[in-house]
């Protein structure tokens, strides 16, 4: 953390503990650099800081005043997806987004794609590690040396786990090529073709993607921007139909960002009980939640095994480590099983080092870091949005991640916004990705994982001034 | 090449080209140092070369002599495997020989699995370059970049390819997480539960888990030791069962290490037009041939886009590299998407790495010290087993690769026989391995990777052992 956020941090604690009222004057810049022993420029850092994260406001010539606060944003309303088994549709529009930067080239600002910030500090040690490692041809050879992945790494994953309730034994784990090969390996040992499988919605396109390839229907089922998929929606599904796997992304939930509370979690596990059905549940963004001690994984209320846990390192350290796993629980076997056919082994060298990253704190440490920066963001991002976008969207509050959904008016396109925004060198994900029949054709997902910059803040200028464009031409149309 | 290997290479050729006669003497060891200027130490090297290869032998206080050449091995007969379709079995078992060396250690002599020799200095560059880029955190978040694999690599693997007289464009490539992937993928996009898969026999144990994880029934086709899969046999079962695919590993066989002749190749490729079938064909040790040129691959012959051509890096550099690539003809599109599906996109480094080490020459100049290296040790192999195993076995006689099929006496079961020699720290690969029903069970498969060494030599002297026991104690239960 760099001094004037430190200060910024201090404030803004004493904001929130009422030791300074909304509307009180606040120490001026010359105050504040005298008792924080820091230089002006600092102080008006962190000024400017609080200012962009909607917590202070100037009034000129007076000086710097404590704002009422950030409310949270006006949500979406639950969803409504189509209530019966359907096909998942969509590939193109995924395959688009996938390459879209090929494309338009570098100076493409891709808020439409889940990339975290891995341009930080933190992930160095891991990088030296990984690069001296690399060098050892010794270590070329041993990916063959366990079927499972390593042992020391799954000592350590089961060690992180534990913050979300988890017991899990390092026997319990099986590395996997990132996040995806996780999840399609848990879906198919759970299912057969025909099968329906329920699901979040709006929900990750990849996980559709690959309920599509493996001739599965999907039924999306309600969910709520603020507790995640409906028990209650799903008791009825289940009554009505015959679900064999549910698919949810309960913490720090993509796209919506929403994190189920645990009695939720608890209800959602004692309904798959009750209808004996497996839980896939996905917790790629659970280590990225704002609040500490993070929120229980389902994994951890299962009695029975019927939770097959997946998550990667590609939100929390980088998209190019491709270094996941699952805790299949009682599919252990039909997972080695399935890992061996789809991939092999996984390579050794980034599992060495990420052991040894975990190991030493370097993983703790820099997660710590990147919380309270998404955090920050997505404060700031709220607050471009509120200046720069039609006042009546709606937004979701994520509790962890990187990623923000935005209810546009219903009259507007997101795919006809997306295509005029790469002209411009923006581009976003459109709603329709999120859904299996392109549903959410007014909604979009952006990432707040970079730096707040003036690029950025740019870039969300233009979002807002193609929207302010396209509903003109609309009104002029009617 | 080392100096002696070249000197020895010399003799070689000329005892191959008639310059000296089988029986006839051949120069001294102080003649040859002189005749080419190389130290005694270095001749008595060549010779020691030449005599490990069966080419020369000593007669005591009188020289060297031109040995009858080593002839061919006594082959094995063509294959019998059962003539219907059926469900594989066998996964314990693969999975034992999968994870025997955890439990037994360092000291294990592996020679039951498919590793190449990666301990040399010709992979020293592609280290070097991996680890640099590896420090480059930008390198992190490129994995995103291409879904298809980085175009740089692609353009390397269709150059290479021309080897084979195989036309491809970058684009027709995918790379993939090993060749392990790619099959499974290639095998996905061409069939549906329940449909038949032909396969050659004995084939390779990780495409006939693939089909049983797809619920495929596979129908072992009759293979000759030298010319593969018998078409004759295959147009028989074509007319009789619903194929719907056929896999073969055609160039430099696992495990019998045969290549089909450019013209069978063709054949199959007509009978596959005929019957309107896939061909999915695994070239992971292709590029390790005996013999310059290469043979073609059958995805040469390709008119209609029907052969998926598979391969991967893991027997040419290393089995931890875990990069490979298909090239799926007319499934293009499906490949690509069951690729994403199956684990997103591919690591960048190991890609931009080997993209260079290719393009630099690196790569051919590594293939060129490999096949001279694997073939060198075949010979001595096929020497060792001459002298440690009873006579009345019969061994493929590879024209590439590092891999060795033999037929033990009938009544020998090689599961007990692992089971004896893993107590000698020896291990070795059981033929019921090869087969979907455990059959087989009297031959093994060994490797002959490792650079010839005392060691490796004790390890057939003790299989030769361990079955002469075997063999009597069967005589003496009689
Ligand atoms: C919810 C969710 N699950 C899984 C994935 C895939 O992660 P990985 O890159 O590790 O395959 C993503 C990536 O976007 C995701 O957002
Ligand atoms: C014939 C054959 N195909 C495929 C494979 C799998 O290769 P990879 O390690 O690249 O998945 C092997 C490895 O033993 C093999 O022998």
């Amino acid at each position: 953390m760099k001094l004037y956020e430190k200060v910024a941090e201090e404030l803004s604690q004493q904001i929130s503990q009422g030791y300074y009222q909304v509307g009180t004057k606040l120490p001026s810049i010359r105050c504040l650099s005298k008792n924080h022993s820091i230089s002006i420029s600092t102080a008006q850092e962190a000024y400017r800081l609080l200012e962009d994260q909607g917590i202070v406001e100037v009034k000129p010539k007076s000086g710097y005043y404590v704002r009422q606060q950030n409310s949270p944003p006006k949500l979406p309303e639950i969803s409504r997806p189509i209530q019966r088994p359907i096909d998942v549709s969509q590939w193109h529009q995924v395959l688009d987004l996938l390459t879209s930067h090929n494309r338009h080239g570098e100076d493409l600002i891709t808020l439409g794609r889940a990339l975290p910030d891995y341009h930080t500090a933190t992930l160095q040690p891991l990088l030296r590690t990984m690069a001296s490692l690399t060098r050892d041809v010794d270590n070329l050879g041993r990916s063959q040396e366990e079927l499972n992945g390593l042992e020391a790494l799954r000592v350590q994953i089961a060690r992180q786990m534990m913050h979300s309730s988890c017991q899990l034994h390092p026997d319990d784990i099986i590395i996997t090529n990132s996040c995806q090969e996780a999840l399609s390996i848990s879906i198919r040992v759970t299912t057969k073709p025909g099968d329906v499988v329920a699901v979040d919605s709006p929900s990750f396109y990849g996980t559709m993607q690959t309920l599509r390839s493996l001739q599965l229907k999907v039924l999306e089922i309600p969910t709520h921007p603020e507790t995640g998929i409906s028990i209650e929606a799903l008791e009825l599904a289940l009554e009505q139909w015959p679900i064999t796997a549910v698919q949810v992304t309960p913490s720090c939930n993509n796209p919506l960002g929403y994190t189920m509370p645990d009695n939720r979690k608890k209800q959602l596990y004692q309904l798959a009980q009750r209808f004996d059905i497996a839980i896939i549940e996905d917790d790629i963004f659970g280590d990225l939640s704002y609040n500490t001690p993070r929120s229980n994984t389902i994994k951890s209320f299962d009695q029975d095994g019927r939770v097959i846990l997946c998550s990667s390192f590609s939100k929390t350290i980088a998209p190019g480590f491709r270094l996941g796993w699952a805790a299949p629980g009682r599919y252990c076997d039909l997972v080695t099983h399935m890992k061996y056919v789809s991939s092999g082994c996984t390579a050794t060298v980034p599992q060495l080092a990420l052991a040894d990253f975990m190991a030493q704190g370097g993983y703790e440490r820099h997660l710590r870091k990147m919380r309270q920066q998404y955090k920050q963001s997505r404060d700031i991002m709220l607050g471009w949005l509120k200046r720069y976008l039609p006042e009546n969207i709606r937004t979701s509050y994520p509790q962890g991640g990187f990623l923000l959904w935005i209810e546009l008016p219903e009259m507007i396109d997101s795919v006809e916004l997306n295509t005029r925004l790469a002209l411009q060198n923006v581009q976003i994900a459109p709603g329709i990705l999120f859904s299996a029949t392109g549903k959410y054709r007014n909604c979009i997902r952006i990432n707040y994982s970079g730096e707040p910059s003036a690029r950025q803040e740019t870039a969300i200028k233009k979002i807002g001034d193609e929207i302010f464009k396209m509903l003109d031409e609309l009104e002029t149309n009617k």
